[in-house]
């Protein structure tokens, strides 16, 4: 059936959500139903992708969270070429895409290109992680602010530009993205920014997916941890802060 | 049919998104189609409770953004009381629950009370809004961190333990909730503490209901629109930052 909201030609930028089939918004299943080509990450695929309908072509383009994509140029490229064609577009993004998604620079190739486009918003894997772990991401009088970040810039290493006295807030809950690998070191700088090391900590790991790991830990505890295991295999996050751990049914 | 995930004298605290009734998970929805009573707050009202099934009871519990709520005891004890008499209850909040959602105050009771339950993450109105003005939250190179804030205490007041250098950053995307009111103090705190008036701002009213309307503006210009403009009369959200602003086309 046309629908005059998704005509010939134009992007869907869809946001997939964590990684749970069923945190997929009802707008993001039905644009996967009615378009004609699918472009997504390795991180928004598997059962999610069930949602496209039969006429769908789907095409990986392969970008996994923490590993640095030379292709984004190729991306964009391919985005525009199939709406170029005529062809209803979704690029189908893990999470939400406007949180550490890369969707600027997909929206300034469909802007130059003059193509329409609409953004779906999603659930971020922020909030799937605290809801899994039973917690809120803010608190009423404990965690006034909620702050995201990203633990590797584009060469994969902690950003340089930090704002310690924003990282380094006691009352502050803050989740870091991409950031198994330079948690150790980030972590450093907190402490001696004067962060305790004894602040809850938390690792969820493949948030959403069937293997997801939830790990209760401290700054200190998790950065040590982080560092002995090396290179993750899984994408995970990590939350620290006045957290609300539930309590511990041993 | 009986689901061994929602069983009788369960909760489900169930984040209804935005207000966008096609923003609501799929896992939101079933929730509603399964539950015998649903408890809503105003701003989770309207088509959302349409997923809800004919044997559903639906009972407002009244409390909105932004106005001081002396009830919260009286929801918790509702909450609890419709669990104990063996119903399968959604608790539907508006947004994400976990972000300003009061969240904390119902597991408490519930986990007091011994109560089982589930959290279901939803679309936070900041993602819904910046998606909505076509922008990301994030980029890549200018605003990799992204906070939450609230403009407004228990007393409805700015809260007095603002930490200036986390949200006087200019390299940074700021979403302040239930700030209108109190906007026009904050802009001052962040301009003498070294924010560009000029910085842009964004105000966001209604996002996903049908009154939605999205202002571009500056932090000095929002804040004078906003003290002339009085008490608000719906709620909002105001993002200031290095916002990449779609072009014009006026």
């Amino acid at each position: 059936m046309p629908d005059p909201d998704f005509p010939p030609g134009f992007v869907s930028l869809v946001s997939a959500g964590p990684g749970d089939p069923e945190l997929l918004t009802l707008k993001a299943a039905r644009r996967l139903s009615q378009a004609e080509v699918v472009l997504f990450d390795d991180l928004a695929s598997g059962p999610v992708l069930d949602h496209a309908g039969p006429q769908a072509e789907l095409i990986a383009v392969g970008k996994r969270a923490g590993r640095p994509s030379a292709r984004q140029e190729a991306v964009n490229a391919l985005i525009v070429s199939h709406a170029q064609a005529g062809r209803r577009v979704v690029r189908l993004k893990s999470g939400d895409s406007g949180i550490f998604g890369r969707l600027e620079e997909e929206l300034t190739a469909l802007t130059q290109a003059g193509i329409p486009f609409e953004i779906v918003p999603g659930v971020t894997s922020a909030s799937a992680a605290a809801a899994a772990m039973g917690i809120p991401l803010t608190r009423r009088l404990t965690a006034r602010r909620v702050q995201f970040i990203t633990g590797a810039d584009v060469t994969g290493q902690l950003p340089g530009d930090i704002n310690w006295a924003a990282l380094a807030d006691p009352s502050v809950t803050t989740v870091v993205f991409m950031g198994q690998r330079s948690f150790p070191l980030l972590a450093q700088g907190l402490i001696a920014h004067g962060l305790p090391g004894d602040t809850p900590a938390m690792f969820a790991e493949a948030v959403g997916h069937p293997g997801q790991r939830l790990l209760r830990s401290t700054v200190a505890e998790l950065a040590r941890l982080l560092h002995d295991q090396g290179p993750a295999s899984q994408p995970g996050l990590i939350l620290y802060g006045p957290l609300a751990f539930p309590p511990q049914t041993a």
